[in-house]
Order: C-alpha cells, then sequence, then structure tokens
C-alpha cells in the first residue's frame, strides 16, 4: 500500500516522519502527472505547492484552521490531502471533481475562487469576524500566488490587513515568479531583491507587516517551522515561500512559456497532447488576425492581463515584442490605461477573457465609454466555458456591458466572422467596441445568404413564420433550428445581426413580418440581447411575439458545454419545439403575410436568399 | 486690478515674481471660499491644493504638458487658472462649468475621473502613447491624493509603471491625511514615517520608484524645485508633498469630521448652511435605522470605503465604534471582505454610493453571490445624482446587479419603506440583498392602500386601463400620472413591488387585467427593471403591452436632478400623454376587463383599495 493510500484526511500527516512526509510528497506528484495528464487541468502550479500544501495541513488543523487558494486552481494537493483522491478520475466533468475549491465538495474549502487576489480579502473578514465574536485559536491562512498580487485588490486587502495588527493572520506568499508567464513588474522586482537577500522585510515591513522569509517552498521541514512560527505571531504575518512552478516533470519544468499552467489531456511520458483537435479555434483565428493588423496598422498594441498565450497574442508579440503590454493580473489598469493611451493617440486592443472582464466594469464605462475612446475590448471564452465551472462562465458580458452608451458590441459566429467584425472594430474611431467568441472551435464557416443593412440572412425557408435572430457561435444551433422546425411545416428565417449592440433597427422591418421572433444568445436571459431586441421592437410598433432564449439567472456547475448549454434550454430540441408550440398556440390570427404577398426590398432580398439567388 | 483677474491661462503664472505667487493664492483661496461657499462643492479639498496647482502649472506648460487630477474634485484652482474663474457663479449647474475636469470645457482637461485611483493608469497609457510614437518633450503629471493611493488599481498602475524606468512620469502625491475621513491602513502608516523622515525612499523605492520628498505643499518655491527636479527625473518619479485640506478658512480648517470636503450652500461667515432643509433625506433614515438594527442585532457590522459620514454610517460609529470597519477608497476589498465576515458567522452591511459598486462588480457577483452570503448591500445616491454629473449618476445599477443569480433588490419610495426594507434584507439569510434608493429628500410618506401577495397597491381609480409599475422614489410622480391620466377618463392602478428583483410574479395577474402596462424606474431602460418585467409577462403568457420609462443609454450632462430626469422623459407630462397616445392607439380590441366584471380576490382588493376599505 502506498503512503498516499492512508491518507484520508489531513490528521494523517501528523502520524508520518520528516522521511515519510517526503516520500508522500512524490508519490502525490506522480499520481498528478498520471492523473491531470489524462484529464487535463492545472497541473504546473499544482507540481509546485506538493510539498507547501504537505507543510500547510502538518502545522494548521483544517477545517478548525482556514485555509484560502490564491487561486484556486493551486488546490489539487489540498483535495489530495483531504480525502478526495479518488475524485481526480472526474475531474472537471459533470458531476466530478471542481478545478477549483468548492463548499460543495468538502468541509476544508473556504470558497470557490477562481478569479485571482481575492484571497487575503476574505482572510481580512474572517479575521474580523473572528474579533468580532471572540473566537480565538483558529488560525486564517492565505495562500497566494506573487502573480495574483499584482491585483489591485490583494493592494487593498495588505492595507486593511496592516490596520488590524492584533488580528491574527497568516499570509503564505507562494513566490513562484509567474502568473501564466513570468510575473511582471516593480512588486516582482522588489521580491526578486527579497529573494536575493538584500531588502529586509522590504515592503511588507513597510507597511507595518511582520515578514518571515524567504523559505525554500519544496523543504517540508523549513515550510514547517516558518509556518509555526507565523502561527504564533499573533497579528498579520507574511510567510515568504520560494516553489517552482512544474516542478519535477521535464514537460512542465522545462516548458518556459507557462510552465504547464493549464494542460490539455497529454500523454506523461512524451507530453504530447492526445485526442483529435477540433480544428482551428476562435483564439487562434484572432491571434492571427492581430499580427495581420498589426503589420498593416502602426498605431494599434495590444494589451494582455497576464495571458499572453490564452488569449493567443503571442504571433503578434514575437513579431512585434514592443507592441504587446503585459500588465500583470491587473485588469482595472488594463482597461484605464488604454484610455490613456487612446487619449496619446494609440489605439489599443484589451484582450481578456470574459470572465474578467468583471473586474474592469467601472473602468470601462467611466474611463473609456465616458471619454468615447476608441479602444477595442475582445472577450474570449464568452458565454458557457463549460469545465471550468461558475466562476469561469463568461455568460453576463452582453447583459452588464450593453448598457454602457456608446459601446458596440459584435458576435462573430465563426472564424471569418471574427476577422471581419475584429477588422471593422479596430477601424472604428468613434468610441469603443467589443467582440466576443466563446471557447472553443470555430467550426465550419456559416456563410450569409445574403446580406440586409448589415444583417446576415443564414436561412430562408416557407412561409414567414419564425424569425430566429442568432447571437454569434449558436448559429449553427439556429440553423438546425430553423431545418427541425420547417420539418414541422413551418418556414423560418435565421439572421445574425453580427453587431448586436445598438440594436440593428433593420430587424424592425424583418420581425414585423413574421409570426414570431426568438433570439438565441449564449449569454444571461436577464438584460440579454433578446431582452433589448423585444424594447426596441416595443418601441418601434412591432407586435408579433418575441421569444428569448438564453442562459437562467442561477450558476452553472462544470460540465461539457454542450450539455451545460442544454441543462439552459439551449438545445435545437427544446427551442423548435417551443416555437412550434408557440406558433401553434397562437393559431392564425395574429400578424403573418406570406412571402409571395409582399414587394418591397427587404422581401424581395429574402425571398432570393431563399432561391439561393444571393451569396 | 487683482492679480487673479489678470491670469487667463497658465502662462501667466511665469510673469509673477514668487511674492506675485504668493499674493495670487491668497487671491484664488478668497475667490475658492466667496464662490464654493454660494454654489456648494468642494471647497475643502481644492483650499488644499492652491499652491501646489500653482507651482504645478508654471513648471509645466499645459496643455502641451498633461496634467490629470486624482481625483478630479481637486480641479478648481486649476479651472480658475486655465481661464474657467468666471463660470464658477453656475457651478454643477446646468449648464454651467462642471464640478470636475471635463475635455468638452477646456483642451488643459484630459478626462472626467470622479472615481478615485484612476490617474496613474491613464497616465501609464499617456507614457507609454509617447514611447510608442516617439513623442519628447511633453510631460505627464498625475496628482492623486493619499486617499486614493488606497484603491487597488493605483497598486496596479504603480507595479506597472515601476516597470518602465524609461517612459518619463511624474505622480504627484498630495498627502492630506485624508479622504473624506483621515486615511487609515498600513500604507497611511508608511506615508506618516515618510513625512517624519524615517523611511528614506520607503515603499516607492522598494518598486523601485524615484522619489522626491517630503516637500511642504503650500511652500510654491519648494515645490516648484521638486517638480523641476522630477521633470529632469527622465523616468518615472513620485514627489510626495504634504497639504492640509482645508487650509485658509476657519469652517473648514476646524472641521475634523472632513475638513469641508464637499459643502452645501452655506453663509462664507457663520458657516452655517444657506436655503431650507428639505426634511430628512433617505441617507438620515439609513443611519438611523442602522444604529437601531446594530442595537438589536449584535451580529451585524457595517462597512465604509472612506465614507462615513456620506453614507450615514456616522450615528452606528458613534455607538459601535468598533463595528462601522472604514476600509478606505477599497470598494472590491469592501466586498469580498464582507463575503468573508459573512463565513465567520457575522452579517455585513455595505454602504457605498450606487456609482462606485461597480468598482466590486465582479466581487459582488463571485465572491458574494456564487456563495450565496448573507450580505446586505446599501445603495445611496442610485439613479439621477443632477449636480455632480455623468461620473457620478448611479443609474445602471438595477441593470447591472440584476443578472447576479440569488441577489434580492429592494427599491424603497419613501423613508417609512426604506427602514421596513432594510429590515427585511437584514433578516434575509439565504443569500445577499441589496437596497438602492437616491439622493436627497425622502419626501412624504406614501402609504399603501392595500398589499397584494407583497405588491403595495399606491393607487387604483376608474376602469383597469394602465398598470402602473413604480420602483422606488419615482413614486410620487407614478401617482400624479395616475391622477393625470384619470382627468384624461382612464383608469389607473399605480403598484410598488417593493422588492424589484426577482420579479414579483403576482405583477402578472394584476398586468393581464389592465390594458396597458408601464414601469418607471430611475434606472437605465436599457436591461432594467421595466426590460426584464416585460420578460417576465411575455415568458408567462401575459399578452398586455408594456413600455418602460427609464433612463436612454446615454451620458448625462450635470443639472437638477428633476432637469435631469425630465430629459430623459422621466416627467408626468411625457408619461401621462404616452400612456393616453398608447391607450387611444389600441383602440377597444385589446384584452380589457372592467374591474366590475371580475371577481377573484385579486381584483376584489384592488376594487376595495380604490374604495379606500383597506389601509
Amino acid at each position: 500500500m502506498s503512503l498516499l493510500e492512508t491518507v484520508h484526511s489531513p490528521g494523517r500527516l501528523r502520524e508520518l516522519t520528516a522521511r515519510e512526509l517526503d516520500a508522500l510528497a512524490e508519490e502525490i506528484r506522480a499520481f498528478l502527472i498520471d492523473r491531470v495528464s489524462a484529464s487535463g487541468g492545472h497541473l504546473g502550479p499544482n507540481l509546485g505547492v506538493v510539498e507547501l500544501t504537505i507543510a500547510l495541513h502538518s502545522v494548521f488543523d483544517s477545517p478548525a484552521d482556514r485555509l484560502l487558494w490564491d487561486t484556486g486552481h493551486q488546490s489539487y494537493v489540498h483535495k489530495i490531502l483531504t480525502g478526495r483522491a479518488d475524485g481526480f478520475d472526474r475531474l472537471r466533468k459533470g458531476g466530478g471533481l471542481s478545478g477549483y475549491p468548492s463548499a460543495a465538495e468538502s468541509e476544508h474549502d473556504l470558497v470557490e475562487n477562481s478569479h485571482a487576489s481575492t484571497a487575503l480579502s476574505y482572510a481580512d473578514g474572517l479575521a474580523r469576524a473572528d474579533a468580532h465574536l471572540g473566537t480565538e485559536g483558529r488560525a486564517t491562512v492565505a495562500v497566494i500566488g506573487d502573480g495574483a498580487m499584482t491585483g489591485g485588490m490583494a493592494w487593498e486587502a495588505l492595507n486593511n490587513i496592516a490596520d488590524g495588527p492584533d488580528r491574527p493572520l497568516v499570509i503564505v506568499l507562494n513566490d513562484n515568479q509567474r502568473s501564466y508567464a513570468p510575473t511582471r513588474g516593480g512588486f516582482a522586482d522588489h521580491l526578486t531583491g527579497l529573494r536575493e537577500g538584500n531588502s529586509g522585510s522590504g515592503l511588507f515591513g513597510q507597511l507595518g507587516l511582520a515578514y518571515i522569509g524567504p523559505v525554500d517552498g519544496h523543504d517540508i521541514a523549513a515550510v514547517q517551522d516558518a509556518l509555526r512560527r507565523a502561527r504564533h505571531t499573533g497579528g498579520p504575518v507574511v510567510v515568504h515561500v520560494v516553489t517552482e512552478k512544474g516542478r519535477g516533470f521535464p514537460h512542465t519544468e522545462n516548458n518556459e512559456l507557462d510552465r504547464g499552467h493549464a494542460i490539455r489531456p497529454m500523454d506523461p511520458v512524451t507530453g504530447l497532447p492526445t485526442g483529435r483537435s477540433a480544428g482551428p479555434s476562435f483564439t487562434s483565428v484572432f491571434g492571427r488576425e492581430m499580427a495581420r493588423i498589426a503589420e498593416e496598422r502602426p498605431d494599434v498594441v495590444a494589451i494582455t492581463a497576464a495571458m499572453l498565450e490564452p488569449t493567443g497574442l503571442r504571433p503578434m508579440q514575437q513579431a512585434f515584442p514592443d507592441r504587446v503590454i503585459d500588465v500583470g493580473i491587473a485588469e482595472q489598469h488594463a482597461v484605464t490605461m488604454a484610455a490613456g493611451l487612446s487619449i496619446g493617440g494609440v489605439h489599443p486592443v484589451v484582450a481578456i477573457y470574459a470572465t474578467f472582464v468583471n473586474r474592469a466594469f467601472d473602468q470601462l464605462l467611466m474611463d473609456v465609454a465616458l471619454h468615447r475612446r476608441a479602444v477595442t475590448f475582445v472577450l474570449d471564452r464568452s458565454g458557457v466555458t463549460g469545465d471550468d465551472g461558475p466562476s469561469h462562465n463568461g455568460m453576463w458580458d452582453m447583459s452588464v456591458l450593453q448598457v454602457v452608451p456608446g459601446l458596440r458590441i459584435a458576435a462573430p459566429r465563426d472564424g471569418t466572422r471574427l476577422a471581419e467584425l475584429l477588422a471593422e472594430a479596430v477601424a472604428w474611431e468613434e468610441g469603443p467596441t467589443l467582440v466576443r467568441f466563446p471557447k472553443g472551435a470555430t467550426g465550419e464557416d456559416l456563410p450569409a445568404k445574403a446580406t440586409f443593412a448589415g444583417i446576415d440572412v443564414l436561412h430562408r425557408s416557407g412561409p414567414l413564420d419564425v424569425l430566429i435572430v442568432s447571437v454569434g457561435a449558436l448559429a449553427g444551433m439556429a440553423l438546425r433550428v430553423a431545418e427541425t422546425v420547417g420539418a414541422h411545416g413551418l418556414g423560418a428565417t435565421v439572421v445574425d445581426p453580427r453587431w448586436v449592440t445598438p440594436v440593428n433597427p433593420a430587424l424592425a422591418d424583418m420581425a414585423r413580418r413574421h409570426r414570431l421572433v426568438i433570439t438565441i444568445e449564449d449569454n444571461s436571459r436577464t438584460g440579454g440581447v433578446g431582452s433589448t431586441v423585444s424594447q426596441f421592437l416595443r418601441d418601434t410598433g412591432v407586435s408579433t411575439p418575441l421569444r428569448e432564449f438564453g442562459i437562467p439567472r442561477r450558476f452553472l456547475d462544470h460540465g461539457a458545454r454542450a450539455d451545460v448549454l442544454a441543462g439552459c434550454g439551449l438545445s435545437v430540441q427544446n427551442i423548435a419545439r417551443t416555437v412550434v408550440e408557440d406558433i401553434s398556440a397562437a393559431g392564425d390570427g395574429t400578424v403573418n403575410q406570406a412571402a409571395d404577398d409582399l414587394d418591397d426590398a427587404m422581401v424581395r432580398l429574402l425571398k432570393q436568399a431563399s432561391r439561393g439567388e444571393i451569396r
């Protein structure tokens, strides 16, 4: 029996000798490499914290003592030590283990936090709650990566933690000199100084915090010793632990790009990805187009918040190293700095995951849009991302951002449209633009049969029964809905407005001529595109009934994207059935004009489109 | 002729002697006291930067050199020196001078920034644009208050600025030891150390930034000297200037509460407010109720982000000094720390201006709502605030926050409802709640004539023509609309759902029985409450037409609140006219049932309400 098999809860660690703990570390490392190679996931960060996590769980007594991980993707070892090793067979799969801490999974997890820089704030709250309630003896420990320290809210928290010299709180700074990429900026340079032993307690000391370190994060006994000292400080204390991301596995150790930060399933021997590729991703098309645009437009620069590779900006960075700015995990700064660049005569493209733009909503609204700055935002991982779970879905972007005055939002349905709409966005100099697309492959191109006032007509058949307004990458689903309702004898028109905000006024004319309008979006139904199209139609006196398909107002568990979408009613079967029922229920009394009865420009065009005369 | 009368642009300062500059400072101080006492506005901050602003404009050559103010409320002296002294007669009034920098007003203003901690990011963007375009010789100067330094995005910016040792950028740290209240936290203590000369270049030096100071900010020659040295540094440099907020005017200098941060019109001799009071404000009712709740509920604490007095938390703080937490300007931390407090067994009430909650949208969504934490948010200054201008309106809160799963939102219409709904919010332990109300007086109480399934019926008369769904403090307007359409022979029902998110399902029954539904909200029409009520009615098969009245998708210029609302179509006259037209246009063919034809519980209740039988 391996040592690992004997560990069902962290208490077991206190029964093991130092040598056994070292052996356990090696077993855990082998386990991680085996399991995460098979499932995909955050391998590199967890290989780096094996010894640190063992030390934490041997010194502190979870769940009485509270451990927070920032970000939560470095909690795999913590999961293994808290009785969840078996769950790694279904890591990040529907019904299986979450890729982040999850209070639903274990009493050892307090929060799910895939967004960086939150743990110090949670910890300050816990420490203040203890002080308020007179609770004593329960330690609060926040493990924060140096990459997460560049996020502003970590600074806000440090400043407040320092204001409570009597509130015990252990900050473990997991210094691996990286987020995805190497950490940049003044703070990173400062940590280098601390590692080299020439800054005393440094910036933390300047803020009035106790400082212990630097400590070799792969020496369990040394970390244990530092943590024990920290525990007895009686106030806030920073333990500076130096670790090596991706340690102990050649394919992550030697990957200078990101040390195997988040891997797809791969062969653990060769390090090569397993499974076949699903064709080019939206990310790669964006990356290719940015490199092309950068070539043509010397005034264009790109900005990433510690996500050079994941956002696809690497090709541009290789061609124009000075024109891709990595600000670190600092979305607020990224956005307002972009406004400054724009005032200075540069056109910035801010590439960011949809789930992270929420960090910079105020800056997008007040700093960019209020000043009508021509900044282009590109949101990858919009809509349901699936296996990353509730905190990583980017399913609110169009609802939240459509309120921003002057912001134009495009949702490309395929790779060709991404290229076209990105070019239009970067060419627009009157104000901000935003292009959003999902995780994954672009799929086949879905060409327009006709284009009317900027709206692509993707499909036209039969009488003018249902107008399907398709938003972005769900166009394939919209087309299959049209086929399915066609099999029930109903006519359908599928259109893609390309630019979804503001509403294209030509939709009114189209909607007026159909019996039912439906909208399909990979975004919150509440305050979403459909809701605003409905408002626009009512404002313009169009009484055609409208039904929105989108994501309900709830958090979504992790699972495969298609399954999660279907769980939201975003499936061909559900949408088609609803359309057929709605139109049957309405009977013949509703507004409806067969295509043949009409003879204006739009309908002529739609008719031509349905005969395939226009391509 | 005074010296001030000879200053029409900053270039004039370079013609004056040191003695004349000192005399000019005194003239400007007298001018500020005279004008801002009359108009109201940010007096204290500007009295503190008179000499600093003179020094800045004499050393730097605006607009070729770029000056940014953080926050923008300390730009009055800058406005005076850049040819806008005459405008102070109409400061913050419709068509008059803005209370913040405004690019529309002057080439010397780059941005409007009433939200703190943005200037370093703008400046980093400008400096990077210069580097990218090869522009040389144009200085970039950001003046940032020490209170604004506690905001996380300032840290993000510092970290990035330090990463560009070759990009010239002057950071003027205006250290007056305050935001509204004295600045708190580790950074504030650190600045004290610097002021006392015992920290060298301190934290800035640790980040790799050059540091000059501390300098007496009221000694023009000393500040000029420091700025000249900074200009020639050739890289990023911090000039630490120590100033005294409210200097030179007894009523601000001796006001330990906030040094006259933002005053109402007052008598410049006595310091007493002029004009009569409009009765208790929503803020004061909130403050009173919080003190009461704190007495009853030992587990309740309150959190403010540097706004103890403006949010009304002073009475609670006086009674329970340890139970009001001021985190400084740090909204992100405030919200996630509240989640931590909740996990720790405390019920936090986060009191914040609606315009600032946008800073913490991600934290509210991911850190509080995802974990279903019972945190109560209280948004003051919701909707149109008026004289503070486009960046201070809180007109997006209900649109943006209604997407948050599980968040319940209440909009009290008067002081009594604020007390009731706040009590309900704090008693709710299943997840987060939010109570939002506007700036200003609560006005008279508007009691319900009846309550049906949690919906207050405020008015019922005539046939069931229009159902007016009134959101929050616009109830008075809704009642006058009912009267006005009544004079045109139309029946009206006015209801206030109290809790507006999620939609109260009983609205469906009510809407079904009327010919038209209108919603009135002091919030964005796009994705607003009305839009979601419409979606709910369509989802439940109610075909009564609905029209939303709210704020259009644009930024609003400053002016009196009623004028700004009227400019958005939010006036009794406009709404009543639209209702009459809509109902006339619909003719008799639409769904309509006279109250007498119906005999179910809801309608009986409405009828009783209209006969005054229920109070």
